[in-house]
């Protein structure tokens, strides 16, 4: 594993959940694990991933019938645990990357523990937030059409697994946004709520899935690779 | 305490960190006292403080002499069991309110277990993340002089506790943000990492207090105090 | 913090409960307060304080609406991260002060940890448990009159916070002592039990407040700290 | 068990340690077992005796030989899941014995944690509360001489298991109590504080053991079972 | 406790629960306390006893009333603590000793645990798995007739405690082996289920009891002896 | 997910820890996911899969690169709470399917959680543990042939992914068994032990993987999946 000298290690973490009519149950897992293949092929630094911890922390989706979440201790406990094992195999560059909105302060926690305990501090991102601007040109959809298997997720499923995609079923749901939380994920959130995903929408699925297209999607892929190419670069510099 | 029907109770989590050689090591956790308590008399809907949560999440200040930090796992415990016993006697109405940097993703991880064991969900805000537009119009320090005990903190002292601040200790720390994580409290951070404060800066100080005022105090804290007006109004409607 | 050499620094911890109908919830967590302020003072060796840790395990109140509780593990946790905290900052000589009835078992069990783990002992007293002397010649009610918000607690609060005492809500309520458990806070307690507030009285409050006065309360605080004067004295030497 | 009608079930804690060089490691946990049978015949109301839980808290005696320490957690949690298992099967009428120090605090939180979770609140008591007047009366040592594998503890090994007492190894140990903390079992302790063993008695001894005979064993033998026998009827009533 | 150089020292793990209508409670705990007694007598290596845990996993045993069960967790900490005050003072030569089906898993975990964190291993062995050769050729009942009170403990029970028999009320259930899962203490178990006993037994007995004879328990035990003496021969040489 | 009804849900645990030389380290993993697939398609009960658990209990093989470690305490939570979201979902049929020894025990107990908590029972299998029978009729090697990256995990990965055996690496390390402890999956082990494999092997390796072959591998698994339909068979009846 580590025939290659100092090498970063990519963890990702998605979530096996609802994703509305349309996508699978292993639409976050997917995304995860695809994107982070991209990312070590890419990677300017040699770069290694691990398998995808296919579970998060996903209470909100389990009125859905196939949704598996990990209460928030559990994830937090394989999440470390695959990190210390890491540590111990003298790993100190950990890109921890995470797929799935329901796991971005639970993994924040990890992060900050594993500095603490292990003395290592992982460089953490959720994928989608490193590509605001990016998705600001591409988007097609307003504000509210990028939250849970809307357009986002929907085009870049198209290009990791058409197949997955059942067009057929794609049924948009908009929440306008309120002044200080919104539902997509390039809302600009103020506060914090719990809010299960059945008082949101009856299908599960939030969002724009409709003006999704492979083609946005192969752009959005592009700009989630760059992106994490720029961040391996300035966090621990070239090959 | 529920005298008065169905109100909203604050309930307000600070730190007790070393806040450079200028500030005191209550910063934090006046700062959300004394917002607290002018959000409750502002409020639209009675509202009523609890005393503050004056020990927060601090392990990357513990290089400095009298900061005092809880576990992740203890935080999570009180600001939990606080809500509980709230959720005992009736209350459904609870704002959750920040002043610490360090707490911010852990409380979160508090407000979905509240949602999914209690049935009940906090509404969550860290003070400033609700003042950016404000923020970006009052401050007189760029980016990076709003970070640890910088102009923000600085200037609300000056309004809460002039007594408390040294200005002859005063002296500016400025650190250039990175392309992916900036060390102002108002910059874009796209990623997370656990970095301890001696790393950043031998004073413990991050940011521009020098350009900190009273009088940009009092703006920011009625932009505060508006802005929570406001939220509560959206969300509890009015008295 | 530790700028004067090796100081005493006190951990109070009181409760936020009800106290009756005379007293409000910040009975135990005020007067623990003021207590340790008036040690402070007094302390022939430098003594700082420590905000007090004012939510303590109160479940026997929580049919009386306001009162605030932690669960036994989380008080634990609580009490010893600040410890440790102070531990980490070389502070060898703590004076942990409890003013909560409620606590005493699980304090010891914090300091017998803070001692296994830590190295340190904590020397740890419940106000009262250091007057028993002086109350007997002090106290104008019988056996039973200092035990909840009774004459003690409302003799305190009226020199801490007379505009806290209703005293046209003080209504007497004497429990006869059985033989081997009393509930005055003086009576030998030769057994434990646990006892939900609400079945030894409908108002919460039991003891003789009516008799108390602000000028026992002043004797009471000064037997207090001549006490406590005297422990440091013991434990720690003079000045 | 239950054949006959909600009978009392005395739940015995003791403890596996170092007794100095004249008393066995069982000393604390045969104690307890004895005078448990011994409550059992004499008590108005049917009484049915577990086997002792015969390892307690005892970190501060690890430097002896031979001392085994449950963690205090571990100690929690096995009296907790003893006494959950009998309210299952419907007990209601717990006499929780002990007859260690080191387990009072602890046992404590027990009591209260079961009487929150269960809602049946055990009689708790170590043996020694019950009998200060008797040993008063009794005594032949000084107070100090009842403190670890003293004069009580050898008297009463005496009565239940001559051939265990090493007279011969008997060595008395005398400790001058301090203002607010003495080492007599009997001492009225003001304060709590953490001290291993080993720093009190070279050889884990603290008393006056050469004062016990048989004969002070057999009376306050008779004291503890007659004052438990009024404890019992004072709770439960008679048969 | 160590005066003989480096002793064998045998942690017991039984049960308290039922054992049909013919056999007491504390038939695993006796049994295991009665076999660790027998070995150490006949051990080549110096071999100390501590007392037996009397309680252990139970929790299918639980309609049954007398039935005392830990929780996984509880018991785990109980032998990993009494382990751990072991390793503290220097043994190295610990047999955990089993006598009760429900604890196998557990136990496993617990020596796994001292493994990797305390670096010594015990020797774990349920005793009837070093006798499966000696129980086919002495056994009179088919498979079956050894699970749970049957033939096996019955017999051993005669010898170690005939006053506990019940003669008159056994009373034989004999469950037909599954092609994966017999309920035999020597059937070839493929499959791990969970399953209260109350769904497998009316009486809580499964087996042949009225199969057992004293003569047969002797035979067995010397079985026992002898392969726990060649299995400390093997680990750990001769005296 | 439940569209058919009531259909068997297979979890699956491996492991990913080194496997030897010629072996990757997915090599538990990837036998699991195999495995499961191809009872899943063989069920005469429709079966679902979940994505296999892909890091087990692996302390033992630290030593080596590579090697991801989960805790026992978190692989037990990850299993409980996969196993606990299906129920959740009315799922009552659970394959809980293992392929990694270090798990065997731990997994067991889940089991025993599950079904004390939740009231179902999966049916727990690890994979050879079904298959004894024909390994001996098939296996090539001698005992001690089929331990760690042995005959039976080098001719299954033949069949599921040729390209991961690294033949020209192969090197056979046998250990002879003892007379309580054998190392092959197949011998009778009668004690438990923990010993980490850098003691056991130099390679990580122990068997006779150079007498493994496609051929035995398809062999072996036939008489995996048949026996696993009789499994279903035997516990949820026919489609």
């Amino acid at each position: 594993m580590l025939e290659r000298s100092d090498p970063i290690v990519i963890v990702t973490v998605g979530a096996t959940e609802q994703h509305g009519p349309h996508l699978p149950l292993n639409t976050d897992a997917d995304i995860g694990t695809q994107v982070a293949t991209r990312i070590a092929q890419a990677s300017p630094v040699p770069a290694l991933t691990l398998p995808t911890i296919w579970a998060g922390f996903s209470p909100h989706h389990m009125a859905f019938c196939g949704t598996i979440t990990l209460k928030q201790e559990t994830l937090f406990a394989v999440v470390y645990d695959v990190i210390e094992s890491l540590v111990a195999h003298g790993v100190s560059r950990i890109l921890l990357l995470n797929s799935h909105g329901g796991n971005i302060a639970l993994l924040k926690t990890v992060v900050d523990e594993v500095g603490i305990r292990l003395g290592v501090s992982p460089v953490y991102a959720t994928y989608w937030h490193l590509i605001s601007d990016a998705v600001t040109a591409l988007r097609r959809s307003e504000i509210g059409g990028m939250s849970h298997a809307g357009e986002l997720e929907t085009a870049l499923k198209m290009v990791f697994a058409p197949g997955d995609v059942r067009t057929e079923a794609i049924e948009d749901v908009m929440i306008q946004p309120g002044e200080f939380h919104g539902v997509d994920m390039f809302a600009a959130n103020r506060i914090g709520i719990y809010r299960p995903f059945d008082s949101w929408s009856a299908s599960g699925q939030i969002g724009a899935p409709s003006l999704a297209t492979p083609e946005t999607g192969e752009r959005l892929l592009e700009a989630i690779v760059d992106q994490f190419v720029r961040l391996i670069r300035s966090q621990w510099g070239k090959r």
